[in-house]
């Protein structure tokens, strides 16, 4: 029973994801319409080059340049483009002309994410973009619906596959960071220029957005705290490995207090870190990405499913294409996304978590008592210590070698931790800090 | 900014998920407020008896026995009591009064589904059940929205905490199914008559309702095929954690096409599998639930996280309602649930997947040769296959003791399989068939 005129659907972009929803908006259009109540027609796909070699069977009459003429047809825009211009006025033209918006540029939302939110709700229409974070796999939506009546706590997700791959072929095979990443290029994991995976740049983008989502807080990407996993070497991997844990990349959305000024608000940040290896996300393998959820009632989730890939992604803006045709046909205004809670975004030093710290120490009596002292100086307290076999260095009596100390803390403030090292650091019995690493989800 | 008038919910039932929702839906007020555009004012809780003691802090005032006044006063109305009458009338009353109706009554939706999804339509309201299936977990939004551009090939999921807390008990500390099934009890994982739990009905039930969604085809809970975790024994978990397997209750619903006839169709099944250890789903522990997801674009996704509990299931209700209550500011009719597709439940025999075959047979020459040929026969074909240590029981020669026979297929027919199953029961040589069973996942 189709009631309803068919939907005019406009395409910008025809890359390896537009090229997969235009192919699935075709074959699939009889189960579309029946879905939605409402046939989608594919009026155009706006490209750069209309004679441009392309792979998938598009019909060529589809394709044009005019993406504003095509704009200003459509009921639905479907923009795939990525960047920041001409993408940002696509869109916004596409919703003042009236048209639903879908979208999978996780620059342009981090970026200009409450000004596209802002258009849309002047004027009735809403802006989809379930395919910005973590791929195919359904997070915008649970969060935006499922969760609209708890309260999240904290967002832990392995929300780029590049580096999960990495880190999980120098966990699984021993490699090094640099044997690692040849292989993700090799096969096609990381560009040939890899910086904005390895060094953070991606995640930092999705974790602007789950954090603006799950805290109702407007969060630029420069408030995101980064770090790459360019440092993390195979001795770190193969110790924690030791010890139980995994090393993640992870963007951490959380609700925090600032331990010195008891203000309220939110930590959005992307470090690599250590994972117990029997929480959920030590279990996500080689490309895969998966998003863990702590709600205040709902308790612990996670989102598992591919994060990157043409068709998978293509898969989660078909969603949205969906939802964005529902709406049209039951009518009324689009669901309006709110920063009302507008909490204060503390930076990386108001942050407690746990650590490990690795040193390496003079083999001498005496030492670990001093080094403990310092810990218990600054108030952080210390859960586990580990010392490894003596490295004697050229030595002619035991007390000449190194030793290496392995020190997980209980939570402890960044503030207080940072002091701590910095104090360790200057001690004369101490070689090196061979590594600061944070412990999260235990 | 809030412009629409407050909205009026109805609760029915004040178990532990109602309490829970009552509570939240208080303090929550203005958080939920402004999330929604309106004011969600909690009007009254229809009960049987006004005076039984309660430990949620509900003021008694909002207590009732007229839950049809208290329904014909709602914009929304919350249905937690369980069971088919008076929950059945109940939900048809409130859509007949123009409410929208949130659920977790997974009996009620096996049964009657399709009866309430159309008396929701008829009327434009509609009919929200995010807490039927799997607890705190978002899996019927996404089913419904996220992956309405896709197609569902398979879904396999731990959806009853009670076995699984069994079997993972069986599994990580070697306890025997009687012994696990009292400590299930004892720590109010299972119920003091656990037959829904343990023979699978439960998990039937949240089988129909997601193959209904997932397939747009109605499937009465009747036509699932079903069996339990009773017969799983001690030596069973542990034969397979030796071969790299766990043993879990699945509920799986599938597209699949009879082999016999070529009929394009839905398979609806519960059954204790095997699943590999390295399958996502395998690390799901204690009562957790998980859903795993195959589909044809967007790939393996998996959804995990509480699948009971007072608190995490009302954050799942909580997320209808606020769904329910924006799609009232919005105006507009509800989404349409269709069973367009309506495709041919096909039974157990129609289903085809791999198997693990335990055979106790004579420790005598040939005995292998002549399994082998039973199964070639039969058009099955053997993966692996493994002898165990022969137990020579009380005999004189090697010859007169048995062997462990674990035979696992490639991907055969049930109905080849049970046909060879009952070939090699018929074989002098073989002592007895010790088990069968069937492996999902790999």
């Amino acid at each position: 029973m189709i009631a309803y005129r068919n939907l005019r659907v406009a395409l910008l972009g025809a890359g390896s994801v537009g090229a997969q929803v235009a192919t699935l908006l075709t074959e699939h259009h009889d189960e579309l319409a029946s879905r939605v109540g409402a046939g989608l027609d594919l009026i155009g796909i706006a490209v750069r080059d209309v004679d441009a070699p392309r792979t998938a069977p598009i019909d060529p009459a589809l394709f044009t340049t005019d993406a504003m003429g095509l704009i200003e047809s459509a009921d639905i825009v479907i923009e795939l483009m990525g960047g920041i211009e001409p993408a940002r006025s696509y869109i916004l033209h596409a919703l003042n002309s009236g048209a639903d918006v879908v979208t999978g540029n996780k620059a342009l939302l981090a970026a200009h994410g409450p000004e596209l939110q802002a258009a849309a709700e002047q004027v009735g229409a809403q802006v989809y973009y379930e395919a910005a974070v973590a791929g195919a796999i359904p997070i915008i939506r649970p969060l935006r619906e499922s969760l609209a009546g708890d309260r999240v706590k904290r967002i832990l997700g392995i929300v780029n596959g590049t580096t999960n791959f990495i880190l999980d072929k120098m966990d699984v095979e021993g490699d090094t960071f640099e044997n690692a990443l040849a292989v993700a290029t090799e096969l096609g994991y990381a560009e040939a220029d890899p910086t904005a995976d390895i060094e953070g740049y991606d995640a930092a983008q999705k974790a602007a957005i789950l954090a603006r989502l799950a805290f109702h807080t407007e969060v630029p990407v420069e408030a995101v705290h980064r770090e790459g996993i360019t440092q993390i070497t195979a001795a770190q991997v193969s110790q924690a490995q030791k010890a139980g844990y995994v090393v993640k990349l992870l963007a951490i959305c959380e609700r925090i207090t600032d331990p010195a000024s008891g203000v309220d608000g939110v930590s959005a940040r992307v470090y690599p870190a250590l994972i117990p290896r029997r929480h959920p996300l030590a279990t996500v393998h080689g490309g895969k990405n998966a998003v863990f959820v702590e709600a205040e009632a709902a308790g612990d989730l996670m989102f598992y499913g591919a994060g990157a890939g043409g068709i998978e992604t293509a898969s989660a803006v078909l969603g949205d294409v969906v939802s964005a045709a529902r709406r049209h046909v039951a009518g009324g205004p689009g669901v309006a996304e709110t920063t009302h809670a507008n909490l204060t975004i503390l930076p990386i030093d108001s942050v407690s978590t746990r650590y490990q710290i690795t040193l390496e120490v003079s083999d001498a009596p005496g030492v670990l008592a001093r080094i403990a002292s310092l810990f218990s100086e600054h108030g952080v307290s210390v859960e586990a210590v580990q010392q490894s076999i003596a490295s004697v260095e050229s030595g002619t009596s035991e007390s000449s070698g190194t030793a290496t100390l392995v020190i997980v803390t209980h939570v402890a403030s960044e503030r207080a931790l940072s002091r701590t090292v910095a104090d360790i650091a200057d001690q004369q019995v101490v070689v090196r800090v061979e590594s600061v690493l944070r412990v999260e989800g235990a």
